[in-house]
């Protein structure tokens, strides 16, 4: 299939009346998306050879520059802001790498929630069921690779923002090591805690994605295989309230890598429930959020989304004193899970403890519907371990995620842990195909 | 000389009842220091090639942990804590390059003013004129050097507390880059603007001890000439209420840097005054403090000199959002500093607005003597900017002592830039034999 034949299709989607475009995506790029796919099968049938993503239909959220643009990053209280006077580095790679960027796509206000409610511009209709909530912040992102608007997309995560749409929508999500990739020319959450990652259908395709913006050679190593792999599955806090839906994959899950030869042993890692009850990420993330966002809010205060706003508002509790030694804890506690988890290849756990909830649950009571979607993913964001979400569900099933979490700086090695992990899934579940 | 004689004249200078002695070192290390410079005398004798500092006999401050003691920082409010199970590595790097270690040196309690004075321990007095401050906090360090007890010393700087000692007790003092020296095994007094450093009585001396400790292979690049040299006079701030005798030895060390083919250029910074309305350091500095010293105080509150208990207790003033605010203004302020910098070999100014005051009326007004002392080095711990200060007064005058200030991470230019000038004043000073 041609580039300009899979940008087609890509847009096609996004303007089906009946489907999700208008509130998945903020903008669409059709004229420059159809140009650039083109060039690309222009270039291919020339004999050149293809760059890593050449012709890929590919989905920014709203949060990154892009020349000549304003960034609203969900909300309106930036459209005063002027225009970006260039793209976001990531963008700038991804030209580079061939994709063909086909809009910006729809996301929580600056980035601060998991659920996915946008007031402003609407929220996207969970893929599996559409009155159920995405998931967030990377909403957008996450539905316009579900619903075949684009091949990949590009989300960022702080507390679980890419892996957790991934997981409620059925898409695969990768968080990196904070750092490799840039996180310049985004509206910035919590510099501290701040990552930027790709969601796509498969592994590979997050691995490409990754490969280009990260700026690195290597996409996955070849040949890693379950049989051998030393998982951990952390007993403490990640498996605490897990509905039927997710306990029953994961179950299912754990089983399949078992049987497949992988050597799975229980860790309590004994530093989860330090960190959920010592409020570390909380701490951190609103302090950082609000240090960025108080002049903008005494300037636009009435347009922010009132739960975002609260959010960013809590970080005024906090004492310098308080930051700096959640800081000083959190090096703490990195210490000591690299030290318990140092025998293992991967640990495994759900993404999410639950299925995605309806979308007027969370409007009632949006505060306790993000903390759970948020427990397990958060984790790995303070312990700057990356972090992919991959399918443990079947067609039919609703989706969950399971989250497989490798060594810092190790991004290449847990995507071929991750790769070989998915090609088990879908050896044992040939209904798989449709992914 | 041998070793040996070298540290007996050195012990028998602290042992001095006339002397200052048991106000400059806190605990003196007779015993070892004689074996090990006997061993030092003995390797040599042996044929074995001189190591760095073979047979140097070197004090270190009260900050640093060494095997089996207690670091005290100057305070009986640690005495109760266990005893160091490892030296500090910069420690470590000293017994490897051979340094005969004399003893610890008295302190600002917890490193925390420039000042000097020690309610606990004593304070030793400036060599100059034994009733005015020796300036602090690394007090003993300076004396220890000023005085013969040592070759070289280690001291610490968080705004100044190398430099100023040294400019007040006329020898030379090295802060380097934040980062090129370990501060692990140290008690900290502010993780972000923290170094460590020697002072010496040449700036050669200076550059082995950083070469030992910094577990750098180069000391000093060759070659360095004052002639052609391109250095910036900033015009802000830093000229501010010069005494009589500041104001002269720096115009005349200007006047022979630029008789001597230096070129000088008026350079009004635009950051510095920033840096104090903005009150940067201090925000920084107590907030970092008191985040270490919370625990502490709850338990010793008695034990800590209320001069420095009121400046930790500072930092619960802070939110958090300041705190966070002050680094990223410090890291906007770096850029541009770094830009009007860039085209300069190294900066010129006084360390010292004043030449040490008396004891007395340090005791009387300790905060706003402690201003104006760290006013002009404070800038380049939050700027991150090697800085060292070498004498520029003449036998007879009081100690002044002359900043350079060079380019991040290149510490080595620095010291070299500064060997060049120090040998420029020793030449138009043959009476400056005795240093």
């Amino acid at each position: 299939m041609s580039s300009r034949e899979l940008v087609e299709t890509c847009l096609s989607r996004i303007a089906d009346p009946v489907g999700e475009g208008t509130r998945t995506f903020i903008r669409v790029w059709e004229k420059q998306a159809r140009r650039a796919a083109q060039a690309q099968d222009d270039l291919l049938r020339a004999g050149y050879a293809s760059s890593l993503l050449a012709g890929i239909p590919v989905s920014i959220k709203d949060l990154f520059d892009v020349e000549g643009e304003v960034t609203l990053a969900g909300t309106r209280a930036l459209d005063d802001c002027p225009p970006a006077a260039a793209d976001a580095p990531i963008v700038k790679r991804l030209k580079a790498a061939g994709a063909v960027l086909v809009g910006r796509t729809n996301m929580t206000q600056f980035a601060f929630s998991a659920v996915g409610i946008n007031p402003c511009f609407g929220t996207p209709g969970n893929p599996w069921d559409r009155d159920r909530i995405p998931g967030g912040s990377s909403s957008g992102a996450a539905v316009s690779v579900a619903d075949g608007m684009a091949i990949a997309a590009i989300g960022s995560d702080t507390v679980g923002s890419i892996r957790v749409p991934a997981a409620l929508c059925g898409v695969v999500g990768f968080k990196p090591t904070q750092g490799a990739v840039s996180r310049e020319g985004a509206v910035p959450l919590s510099t501290t805690l701040d990552t930027v990652g790709p969601l796509a259908r498969t592994v590979h395709d997050c691995a490409l994605v990754h490969a280009a913006i990260a700026g690195e050679i290597q996409t996955m190593p070849k040949g890693a295989s379950v049989s051998g792999l030393r998982l951990a599955v952390p007993t403490d806090v990640v498996l605490e309230g897990l509905d039927a839906d997710v306990s029953q994959t994961f179950q299912r899950a754990c089983t399949m890598m078992s049987s497949a030869g992988a050597a799975l042993r229980e860790l309590p890692t004994g530093v989860f429930s330090d960190i959920r009850s010592e409020n570390l990420n909380a701490t951190i993330q609103s302090v950082e959020a609000l240090a960025w966002h108080r002049d903008l809010l005494a300037r636009r205060r009435p347009d922010y989304d009132p739960n975002v706003r609260k959010r960013v508002e809590r970080g005024a509790q906090f004492s310098a004193v308080d930051y700096v030694r959640a800081l000083g804890r959190r090096t703490e506690l990195m210490a000591k899970f690299d030290a318990v988890t140092a025998p293992f290849d991967a640990l495994i756990l759900p993404t999410v403890s639950i299925i995605a909830p309806s979308m007027d649950e969370c409007r009632r009571d949006e505060d306790s519907i993000r903390a759970q979607l948020i427990r397990n993913p958060s984790l790995f964001n303070l312990l700057d371990r990356p972090s992919i979400s991959i399918p443990m569900h079947r067609p039919g099933e609703p989706p969950t995620g399971l989250t497989i979490v490798g060594e810092r700086y190790e991004d290449c090695r847990l995507l071929a842990i991750a790769s070989a992990v998915e090609e088990l899934f879908i050896s044992r579940s040939p209904d798989l195909l449709w992914r």
